[in-house]
């Protein structure tokens, strides 16, 4: 274990971790050093490359708080979060489809009752959202708990506002006996995730553009269902096709309507998997 | 670009990624996305497992700060930084061989005379180094800028004290007209790198010891010559075999030779490799 070298380095860290007593962590440090070193080795990177290395995954780390989660964005923005999406979430077809939580989410939003108006003040266009929650049967999931979160017209979320104390375009109701939810907010609108960390710095110069579609968060869940995270996106934005996070998936497009009176309705329905017993 | 699924996801994001301008950007990037989306694929990575990465990676970086660098530590007992260091110095037998830099090194070090007392202060029993920095021919290298710094008796460096507002057991020296210096210091202990975050709680959970052999570090620059990085450790250390960082090399080990009158004396010649012109 001494005179280590370029070629031995990595039998004797991966000798190491056989110690480990959980085999599944074991599993997974011993993979990710035997890539991690396969990155290293084949790019022959360098030791100021390194010392970039060292300094933006810092920087990403001092961007994180409790309202911004930087290391989750450079996750989305490098495709990890859907692949890590795709693989646990091969449902039946019929349900509705996941797709990446991103940074925005967060664990206190208020709750409110069905119908509510969630926007509470966020600017933007009025937009009416209903649905209904339901099995792959078609019968109703009552009581699901339906979180809510969106970005508002300047495309920004509320936790994004420092000045901000309460939330915004963003809540959890609850279905009703129908599974039916309806809920009032502020029209989505496609905007660039953020570009003021070292994520955006990263998208910048790799020729990346930074922008999302518009869409609505919702994550949801009931007894006796897989959780459901996933987005709904609007029909012939202009960014289907370029997601900066890879997160469109055809499933979750839906029509925006103008109701010609100033007023956007969505009506799109949830269908859950049921729990493996 | 849209329902990329777990086989589609890897040539999607390096696809985007051939809009890199810096060519050398785009290698790293494109070779990045693919270990880590590979190494999530073979692992089967969870979403669970996934978040928890986020959150370690998050805590890792709440735990930098300008005196500790626990992304250097994580990629230190993780092999990487050796790997590193041994591709980036394939140097002509003779030359003193790299090592780790180590999460500890600060650029402001206070500059003081050859032969100066660098402990000031600093908990241990006294320590004479006195040494050459000469060229692989044997000609002495004269004012070479040689950065030392060490832990303490206490097995702490200066930066870890809270309360220490003054460097101690570390400072910057010149090498004088013949290439020798000389410097007074404490005695190095084997020390365990710190384990108060998040990397000493997976060297834990893996069941790695966190204990490196006693060393001293120097930092040696010249005009004309490759700069050195690298360690003096000290023949017989119980952990010259187990260094939780894999930084030990068979010819950075010296006797370090014990008076008999509560001094010890260490002498090591530094061979610096002369820059390609």
């Amino acid at each position: 274990m001494r005179n280590l070298n370029q070629e031995t380095i990595t039998q004797a860290v991966i000798a190491r971790l056989a110690q480990t007593p959980d085999a599944r962590l074991k599993e997974l440090m011993t993979s990710l050093v035997q890539h991690l070193h396969a990155f290293a080795r084949e790019t022959r990177l360098t030791e100021p490359e390194w010392q970039m290395g060292i300094e933006f995954l810092t920087a990403v780390g001092h961007k994180c708080s409790p309202t911004r989660q930087e290391f989750v964005l450079l996750s989305d923005v490098l495709g990890l979060s859907t692949l890590t999406v795709a693989m646990n979430h091969d449902k039946p077809a019929g349900c509705t489809e996941s797709t990446v939580l991103g940074p925005f989410y967060v664990a206190d939003a208020p709750r409110l009752p069905n119908g509510a108006d969630l926007a509470r003040g966020a600017p933007g266009q009025p937009c009416l959202v209903q649905g209904r929650v339901c099995a792959l049967d078609g019968a109703a999931v009552a009581g699901a708990e339906v979180e809510f979160w969106q970005s508002d017209a300047e495309g920004r979320y509320d936790v994004q506002y420092e000045d901000l104390d309460e939330h915004r375009a963003r809540g959890v109701l609850s279905s009703g006996s129908d599974g039916r939810f309806e809920l009032r907010t502020v029209l989505a609108l496609p905007y660039p995730v953020p570009v003021d960390g070292p994520v955006g710095q990263l998208l910048g110069a790799t020729g990346g553009h930074p922008w999302r579609p518009a869409h609505m968060h919702f994550k949801i869940s009931a007894p006796g269902y897989e959780p459901l995270t996933t987005h709904v996106y609007r029909q012939d934005d202009p960014y289907l096709d370029s997601d900066a996070v890879y997160g469109v998936r055809h499933s979750l497009i839906a029509p925006w309507v103008d109701d010609g009176q100033g007023m956007h309705r969505i009506e799109f329905d949830f269908v859950l998997q049921r729990r493996a017993l």
